[in-house]
This record gives structure tokens, sequence and C-alpha cells, in this order.
């Protein structure tokens, strides 16, 4: 099942539901705990897609794919023994075909393609094999980031948490084995970056688990698993869009800062 | 004012309010942004006081005492000229009087008495002479920190992030100058730390101006401003106290996680 938040063309209420067909199925509750299908349908051709959920937390893997790691450049480090956690700001978040704002503090903006997993329940303590009863589905994520500030701040949440650097979408796809899916982005139609996710050193089900051994996680909150190598620069003007088998692709345009 | 957020002891359902000498008034609505006083009250000695918000966003500063920066032995590296911004996850926040679970992955874990900021409504690209408008006010905040994780860690968010580490409490004071006011914590009633607001490379005013011009702030988020220097080590069965000057004190108890 495809789950989306949307608006109709001109309206201003979000609400949740699925694709079902040619249609938007509206649901009545959240998306994590309650649903109420509903008649309600709208033409898929006569809405907007949001980012498919609101999360109060966004939880990143760094050097989570072969060779990500060299690219800092860092001669006295090495691949870390565990996942590496970060985090992204809850207003870097938007959907689809939406707007990333290129920040005048950076002078070095880049896209990262990523599977976004999506909590069901809170989860604490969770093993591997266990994981699956607590995910709700995935999504394709873009980790947008200040490269610049990145390398030079003591801690990479600022560069990765600017209004707008976290675009998801376009739907959760609730039925899907995640363990070996195609992941590519594209810059302006080319293609850029190219993995599959069984590259990762941390599948989903260990990352997750290794994050709910450390803190406890929500329903709605994401787990971004990091990117495969060739990331790269964005420009103003550029379309960037992220594709995942099985799922789907989101494309998103990145624009001046307005003064 | 004092606002608070409480539960009656043996009760289930949280309420907040204000302290209105020996009694907690309720208070329909949210803290941030609605307020309808009651004629319900609670004796102050029957109620159990909890954090006194519950932020979705948790934003801190990094090395803005004199001297902190100094802690981590870094050779190759300086104060950076900007405030050095982590954040720590949702589930870290307790009340005062609640219990600081030492983690089986930390063999160091250690305090760090920091005054927190409030935000009372939305704040995006707010200068320093604006700030006071979007402070709710201010708390007493252990920033509890798995000193040996965040340094072998590739980021500090898994050593700042394990559940009950951001003690909150025991209100939010609204009416208080923050400029220079004296910060201590004690451990097991011995004083430890001992700075004052005064001595912060970025004052709250500065320190909020610049988040809110790299990310949005939302009504409820929590920022930390930095903890003077002389934090230390806490064991099972300590007792660790923050006191900040116009505020008041909050007590935790440190306790070994359950099998």
């Amino acid at each position: 099942m495809k789950c989306v938040r949307f608006i109709e063309h001109g309206g201003e209420k979000a609400h949740i539901g699925f694709i079902d067909g040619n249609v938007v199925r509206v649901v009545y509750g959240t998306l994590e705990t309650y649903w109420r299908v509903t008649d309600e349908t709208y033409p898929l051709d006569k809405v907007q897609l949001l980012a498919p959920c609101v999360p109060r937390q966004i939880i990143c893997a760094g050097f989570n794919y072969p060779d990500d790691f060299k690219k800092f450049g860092y001669k006295d480090l090495a691949q870390p023994d565990h996942p590496a956690l970060f985090c992204k700001a809850a207003h870097t978040i938007i959907g689809t075909d939406a707007n990333i704002i290129y920040p005048k503090q950076t002078k070095k903006l880049v896209y990262e393609a990523e599977l976004g997993v999506v909590i069901k329940k809170q989860m604490k303590n969770v093993t591997p094999e266990e994981v699956k009863d607590y995910v709700l589905g995935y999504t394709c994520a873009n980790d947008v980031t200040a490269r610049d500030l990145q390398t030079t701040d003591y801690q990479w949440l600022r560069s990765k948490s600017f209004d707008t650097f976290c675009p998801l979408g376009p739907w959760i796809e609730t039925d899907l084995d995640a363990s070996d899916l195609l992941i590519r982005s594209y810059l302006n139609g080319e293609l850029k970056q190219e993995g599959r996710t069984s590259e990762m050193h941390y599948n989903p089900y260990e990352l997750l688990s290794f994050i709910s051994q450390n803190m406890t996680l929500d329903a709605g909150d994401i787990v971004l698993t990091g990117t495969p190598i060739n990331d790269g620069e964005m420009h103003v003007g550029d379309t960037i869009e992220v594709e995942i088998e099985g799922i789907g692709r989101i494309k998103n345009y990145v624009v001046a800062e307005k003064e």
C-alpha cells in the first residue's frame, strides 16, 4: 500500500490516505495508529502530495555504504565499528515537487539519496529479528547537506538542518522487502548515484535495532539509512530526483533564498 | 510566573498550570499558546512536578563557557567562531525528582548544568534584539552525557540521547532577566560547577538568534545554552542537582538500568 499525505490543488487541509488506482482514498486517523477508510476520493492528478509523514525525530546513519566514509578525507579516523548517528531538525521536511532553498550560509549544497524507514509504533531495545513489526514502511529521502559547513562545524546538526533539507516521498510503501533495492539519484535528469540497499554496512533491521538500544523511537519517526557514493553538488535552478526500486521517485527544485 | 506540568500524587493525568503560593493552579490549553486560568488548584505538596515542557526539539550549544572547550583535549581544533550546535533525542526528557538511568553502554556518565530557554512562538531569522519576544521563559537543565561515547563516536547524538538524559525543571520562570544568573551543580550535596550566564561566549539572545538564522524553532522547543567548567562523573546511587539563580533547583537520582 502507498500511504500519502496530500492537499487538494487549491485547498488548504492536509489529508492522509492511500493510492487506489487513479485516485487517492482518504483515511481518518493517523498513518501510524488508526485507520478508518472512507468513501472520499480525489483524482490523483488533482492533488499535491506532501511529505508522507511528519516525524518528531529524523535520525540518520552516516558512513553506511562502501566508500562513503572516504569522501571526508579524514586521515586519522577509521570506518566506525557501529552505526554513526546524527539527526536533522524538524523543519527540514518537504514533500515531492517542493523547493529546496539554497541557504546563503553555504557555498556547497549536496544531495544524498537515501532509503527512509518510517516507524509504526514506539520501539526500545528491539532485536533485528523483531524490527519488521515496528516498521510502517519505506520512502525515498534526500539528506540535503551544506557540505562546507559539515566539514568545518564541530557537529553536523546545522549543516543538515536548514529548512527544506529533507525531501521525503512520494509515499510510504508498506509492502516491501528493503533488503536489496536499487537506489539512485538524478541531477537534471542525469544519473549520479547508484547503489543497492544490500551494500549497507548495517541493513535497516540492524540499524533500527541499534538505534532502539540507545534511544526510544516513536510512531511516525523516520530513520534515514545513509547514502551510496557519488553524492554531489546542486546549484540554484537544478532539479534533483531520488528513486528507489519498489517505492518510486521524488523530484525537488533548488531555489535561491529570498532576501 | 512559574509555569509547571504536573500530576496529582497517585493520579495519571498531566495538567499544566502555575505556582500560586502554596498551590498549583490548573490552566487549560498549552503553555505556549493558550491560557484559561481555572479555579482548580492542588496543594503543592500533593503533586508531582513533571518536565515543564515537552519540546519537539532540544537544540544545544557546545563550548559556550570559558574553558569548556579544553576538556576534550583536542589538539588541532580551536574555539569555534560561532555557536556549536547539536541536539538531544525526544525521550531524554524527565522532570525533577525523576531517575537518570545509567546505560550499560557507557562507563563515564557526566552531568552538565545548563540554562534552558523555552520558545514561545515559531521563530526564524530573528535578530538578537527581537529574541525576547520569542522566549516563554527559563528552566534548569542537565545535559547528561555519556562522555566516553561522546569522544569515540563521530557525532554526539547518541552519547547525549539515551532515555532520561535531559532533566528539566522544576518549572519555567517567565519573569527573568537571564543575562547574569548564577548556575551551579551539586553532586550528593557537594558544590561542583559554578558559573554565571554572563560568561557565555554567546548569550541566550545571540544564541537563539543564530539558531533561528539556520533553522526554524517552534513553540515549546527548548535550547540548552552550554555548561560551565567542572562538569563531572556520576555513579549509580548519586544525587545530582542543578540550581539557577531566579529559577530554582532540580534534583535527580542515578539508577542502574534494569536487565
